[in-house]
């Protein structure tokens, strides 16, 4: 791997152009399979060739002649009678996961790449496409907490603290966000304090729920899935999951409420079990939401999507989730 | 793929054993070259031969001959004559980690698989072992939050209800494991209302740093780095690095607790700073050797470490990080 293509294998959304490397075994269609075979035996350094990429007049790929097709013909044959005319091939432009999707179904060992004229300007490997798409998607779970793509068990301490340590700063100001919000509502809460015990549960379903939907959409979007599904109907999709989980697990939390306040004496138990219900129905739709604009928005602002989502998503989601309990128990209640 | 080995590529920490296919292209080492050229024109349904496997007396692999070989050899020469004989072979019992590990260094198409007497047993196509790590780690991100691995943007709503719902109920019911440990704390919170505030604070920032550690973890894990480096040593890392940045979060949010008590009147600004600095560094330090202990602890039982971990840690951070700054709070001011 070239410097520059190591590189790119950790940009986001990268293209066949990136795992490019110089054409090897070209030769012209009036080449005999007898001349073939003496070129391949002849090769310096020995590469292992799988195909024969045979080209026209200014470098047009015409076909390609597999080891196997060389085997069976006569000494005398041309790569011309013998060549695969319908050859599978990329062009630079097709982005990774359409790129991987395709390896996937051919399974070959080496792809040509042709420009938009025919030319043959590359060919790639397709170990490497799939070497590409697992470091991506190795990176997304710890990416999503702050954690390098690059960071294993073995990385030294301090290192591992400075790559780790900006993201928990960022964090903690986001927090603070969510704080302010809770510190808005603090004479609802010296009133009903019952509610601070729901501070935790409400913001850890609707960030639950949020990162569900992070998960897939990010899922989606490193293998290409994207493109045959309208953000509108992944909105659909989320909203209406959001709603469905917010009501049964509000359910419970307001059952859990009911029983609180009645023995605490806190204030209303139907009423506030009614705030717990709206506000956890509330704060999971929004979440949905969130979970999948976040990302998309990122990815458009050119930021990567796993890294910086989560920020953002738990910071709205705590907002949400635990705004939205306090100003319904301060409207309804105070 | 067999529905076996389908099965196989979804269980953690399988083996080449659950990849492999039966050996074909089998010839005995007196075959010449020219009768190899034969059988593999001949082969029905055509299948693409790379490698040639020659076998002695009850299956033994004597060498591998490559298609190459073939090609620059004199028909009459033997499958013994042209033959590798150290060939690069994977026995049933090797690991996923490993063998993907070796595919990334050896890059061949196919693989041997010999038993411990050194017979063949069976071949592996290096796409499969790329394709199960990719399949295991986009996995990953996803069930640390209950998302099904083979959840997709296309999955019909009721079925990713189904799949998503029951991971949400279950951290409901640990959510209030951590609402019930405030609720114990609820005369502080009455006379310290600033405490309420610094909740999601406190859970959030011990709750990150667990969930950094359990990506190590997992990341490791996966990738089979976990053999090389003891538990005490990552152990040792984690409480270190948890220690580093509960100090450095801690600082900045008890500067903010500092001044939020100074105007609101809430306690001695000082000791409610220092509350927020020593439940910080101590949740932080908790959080990173949960993070550890955590998916390792699952694993040991047979559980999906991606999939529960989060519950767990989640739980624990939580209870750990607002429990220690209320129970603080508590001995130090009431």
């Amino acid at each position: 791997a070239t410097p520059d293509s190591a590189d790119a294998i950790q940009s986001v959304g990268g293209t066949v152009a990136d795992l490019m490397i110089e054409p090897f075994a070209v030769l012209s269609a009036d080449t005999t399979v007898a001349m073939a075979l003496d070129y391949v035996v002849k090769m310096h350094p020995v590469t292992t060739v799988t195909y024969i990429y045979v080209t026209g007049e200014s470098g047009k790929l015409l076909g390609v002649v597999a080891m196997r097709d060389l085997l069976l013909a006569r000494p005398g044959q041309t790569m011309e009678e013998i060549m695969e005319r319908e050859a599978f091939v990329f062009t630079p432009a097709v982005k990774m996961p359409e790129a991987i999707a395709a390896a996937l179904a051919k399974r070959h060992r080496l792809y040509p790449v042709v420009d938009d004229a025919g030319i043959l300007v590359g060919l790639v490997y397709g170990w490497r496409l799939f070497e590409y798409v697992a470091t991506e998607l190795s990176g997304q779970a710890g990416s999503m907490v702050g954690v390098d793509r690059e960071e294993r068990v073995s990385t030294p301490i301090f290192k591992a603290f400075l790559m780790r340590h900006p993201w928990l700063q960022v964090n903690l100001l986001t927090a603070f966000a969510a704080a302010f919000v809770v510190g808005m509502f603090e004479d609802t809460i010296t009133r009903i304090v019952a509610l601070a015990a729901f501070l935790p549960v409400l913001a850890g379903q609707s960030g639950n729920t949020g990162c569900q939907a992070l998960a897939i959409t990010l899922r989606s979007m490193t293998l290409g899935e994207l493109a045959n599904i309208s953000v509108g109907k992944l909105l659909r999709k989320e909203i209406i999951l959001g709603a469905l989980n917010g009501f049964f697990v509000g359910l419970i939390a307001a059952l859990a409420m009911y029983l609180y306040a009645s023995m605490s004496d806190a204030g209303d138990p139907i009423i506030l079990a009614a705030v717990i219900l709206i506000a956890m129905i509330g704060a999971c739709i929004g979440s949905g939401i969130f979970g999948v604009l976040v990302p998309l928005t990122l990815r458009r602002f050119g930021a990567d999507p796993a890294m910086a989502s989560s920020i953002f998503l738990t910071t709205f989601t705590d907002i949400l989730g635990m705004g939205l309990m306090l100003a319904l128990a301060t409207t309804l209640l105070m």
